[in-house]
C-alpha cells in the first residue's frame, strides 16, 4: 500500500523531488550556452541523498558552507568541494584530511594572514592546498575590496610562494537578495562578474595563476546576461526555492519543492485565527520576506498538495504554534479546517526551515499526496 | 589532560551548568514560599542529561512542546509529563503509547472537539487520558477566551462524561514577553493567576473537579507575587536565560548560561567589521530583542569566559557568517582580534539557539576556560 500525506506525523518537511529535479534542469540549461560550470551550493539539501540522486551524483563539483559538509560528501565520494567561507588556521588541519581522503578540497580566503596560514599548512602536510581569493563585489560581508589591488597580489604570492596553490578568484553578490526584479538583479550580477574579472586581471598581470573565476547566488545566476571571463557559477537554494526568491521575482510559487505539512491544533474565532502545530521550530525563525515588498509572515499557507489558499500566511508564531490568518489589508475570509486538517506551507527561506529537520520526506508533484521515501538531513559543523 | 575551550571547533554551543544550576536554584527558592509545584519546561533544554544532572532527575514533573520530547524524556524515566500544545486527534497514539510505557502524561485542549476527540480515544484504550483545558488570559495565542464560560462547562463535561479525566486548566502569558520591566510582568502575572482561577471556580460551580490550576512563563514565574488559587507554575527559559529575558530585566547578563564560542574568520577594516563562523544556523534566525529597548542584533559578543566587550554585538548574520561591529549609535571602537582568535556570543533567545545543536559543550563559572564534557540533545517532533 502506497504511504499517503494523511499517513504523515505533524510537522514534516515535505521534498518534490521532480520539482528539484525541474529547477537544476532549468539552471543547467540556463548556463549550457555560456560555458560555465554549475557548482550547485550544497548547503541547503544537507543531504547525500539528495546529491546523489538528484544533484549529478559524486562527479559534481560542489559548493559548500562549512566542513561538517564537505567531510560528509567527500565520504560519499564527492572529489571536488569549495568550501566557501573564509577559513580560519584553526580549521587546516580537517581541511588537510579531508583532501588526503582524496577529495580536492579547495578553501577561500580573503588575507595575507589567512593566506600564509594555508601556505604553512600546505609545506607541513607536503600537499599544495588550493585557495581562492574572496572579494566583494557590494559590501555584503567578507571579501577583499576591489580597490585593494596591491594586496590582492599578495595574498596571491603568499599563496604561491609559501607553497600553497592559487586556484583563483570568488565572489559573491549577496546583495541580490535585496531588491526585487530583473533588472536590479541583472545589476548585480555585473557587479558580481565586472569584480570577478577585474580581480582575475590583475592577478594574471601580475604574473600569477587564476584558472578558476568563480561567482554565484542564485538570483545572479538565474537572471545573469553575460559570463564572459567567468568559469564557474555557485548557487544553492535555487534546487529548492522559496518565498524570498518568489518575492524577488527568481521563480513562481509553484517552483518551491520544500513545505512543511501541518495539522490544525486549534482555533481563535472571534479572530479568525487557525492554529496549526508548525511554529517556529517547525519554520524557521526566518523572516527573509519581511524586507521584501510582500510580506509573508512565517509562511503561505497552502492545501496539502500545495494548491495556495488565496491570502492565508502564518501571522505569527511560537516555537510550536504556528497562527494562520488572512494577510494583513486582505478581506480574505478565515480558513475553514476543522480540528486534525492538514495544511502545506511555504517557508520564506529554505535553507533555513529545511535545518530544523533530519530528513526530507520526498514526494512528486506528478503524483500528488504520495509518500515516495525519506531522504536523510544532516547538520552541524 | 584538561580540555580547554581553545580546543573546540567552532561554532559550538557552550552551557555552564553551575549557572544552569544557580537559575533553578533560584527560582525554587521564590516559588517555594508560595507552596505551588515547579513543572520546568524542558523545551529550552531538549536533553536528558540536563533533566538529570541539573533539572532533578526522573522524579521531577516536567512541561513538554512536542511528542517527541515527551517520548524521549519518558524512555529516559521522567513518570509526570504535561504536553502543554493543543493536542490533535492524529496524536492520540502516540499520547496514549507513552502511557501505557507507564508515563502519566497529560494534553491541553480549547475545544470540545479536543475534548470529544481525547474522551474517545480514552474509552477506547481504556485508559483516562488527563486533560487540562487552555485558557487565553492575553490574546496570545490558543485558549478558550475566559467569556466563554459555557463552553469551558462544555468541554470539561466532554471529558468527564466521555471517560478522559478533567485534571484542570492551564494558562500562559505569552504576552509578558513583550514590555519589559516589572511592574508590567507583575501586571501579566496577575492576568494569567485571574484567568486561571477565574476558570478553576466556573469548573467547581459547575460540579466538576479542578486539581490543577497551571500558569507559567518565565517573566511571570520570576515576578509573580501572588500565586493563591495555583497549584504549579511552568517555565522553561529562565534554566539558560537569554538577551531577550535580560531585556525584559528578568535577568543580568552574567545569569545566562548558554552562548556560542565562535572563530574570527576576516575583517573588513574599512568598516570596524570582524568576521566570525557564527552565522545565523549557529545564533539562528532569532531577532527577539529587536522588538525591545536595545536591539542586539544577533547576539551579545564577550570573550570567550564571558566578558562582554562594551557594545560590540552582531550586527549582521548570513549562514555561516556573523558580522561583528560596534552597536549603531555606539562610538565603541572595533574589535581588535586576529584571525582564528575566538569569542562567545549570548544569544537572544536560548531555545533558538540551542535548537541549531546536537549537543552541548559543558563548560563551569567557576572553572574558567575548562572543558567538562558534552551533554546530548535531540529534537524533532
Amino acid at each position: 500500500m502506497t504511504a499517503t500525506l494523511a499517513d504523515l506525523a505533524t510537522p514534516v518537511l515535505l521534498l518534490d523531488g521532480f520539482k528539484v529535479a525541474r529547477n537544476l534542469a532549468r539552471m543547467r540549461a540556463h548556463l549550457a550556452p555560456h560555458g560555465v560550470v554549475l557548482r550547485p551550493h550544497m548547503k541547503t539539501a544537507k543531504s547525500v541523498a539528495v546529491m546523489r540522486d538528484l544533484v549529478g551524483g559524486p562527479e559534481t563539483p560542489i559548493t559548500v558552507s562549512t566542513l561538517k559538509e564537505a567531510e560528509v560528501y567527500a565520504s560519499a565520494g564527492v572529489k571536488d568541494i569549495t568550501y566557501a567561507v573564509g577559513i580560519s588556521p584553526d580549521k587546516l588541519d580537517r581541511v588537510a584530511a579531508i583532501r588526503k581522503s582524496g577529495c580536492d578540497l579547495s578553501v577561500i580566503l580573503d588575507s595575507v594572514a589567512a593566506a600564509q596560514a594555508v601556505a604553512t599548512k600546505s609545506r607541513e602536510t607536503g600537499d599544495a592546498i588550493p585557495a581562492l581569493i574572496e572579494l566583494d563585489a557590494d559590501g555584503h560581508r567578507a571579501g577583499l575590496q576591489s580597490s585593494r589591488g596591491e594586496e590582492l597580489v599578495a595574498i596571491g604570492r603568499a599563496l604561491v610562494d609559501g607553497g600553497a596553490a592559487l586556484k583563483g578568484v570568488l565572489v559573491h553578490a549577496g546583495e541580490s537578495y535585496a531588491e526585487p526584479g530583473e533588472a536590479a538583479i541583472v545589476l548585480a550580477a555585473e557587479g558580481e562578474r565586472a569584480t570577478a574579472i577585474g580581480a582575475a586581471a590583475k592577478l594574471r598581470a601580475a604574473g600569477l595563476p587564476c584558472p578558476t573565476v568563480s561567482v554565484g547566488s542564485t538570483p545572479t545566476a538565474t537572471f545573469g546576461k553575460d559570463f564572459s571571463g567567468i568559469t564557474e557559477v555557485r548557487a544553492g537554494v535555487f534546487m529548492f526555492f522559496d518565498l524570498v526568491m518568489q518575492g524577488l521575482g527568481v521563480c513562481g510559487l509553484d517552483d518551491i519543492a520544500a513545505g512543511v505539512l501541518a495539522t490544525v491544533i486549534g482555533h481563535q474565532p472571534e479572530k479568525g485565527w487557525t492554529l496549526v502545530d508548525a511554529g517556529w521550530m517547525a519554520m524557521s525563525r526566518d523572516r527573509g520576506t519581511s524586507a521584501l515588498p510582500v510580506d509573508q509572515g512565517y509562511g503561505v499557507v497552502c492545501d496539502p498538495l500545495g494548491h495556495p489558499y488565496p491570502d492565508q500566511i502564518v501571522i505569527k508564531a511560537s516555537q510550536e504554534h504556528g497562527i494562520i490568518a488572512a494577510r494583513p489589508g486582505s478581506n480574505a475570509k478565515p480558513l475553514d479546517l476543522p480540528l486534525g486538517a492538514k495544511v502545506l506551507i511555504l517557508p520564506n527561506h529554505a535553507c533555513a526551515t529545511a535545518a530544523q529537520y533530519d530528513s526530507y520526506v520526498m514526494t512528486d508533484a506528478r503524483r500528488p499526496g504520495e509518500v515516495l521515501g525519506t531522504a536523510a538531513r544532516f547538520r552541524g559543523w
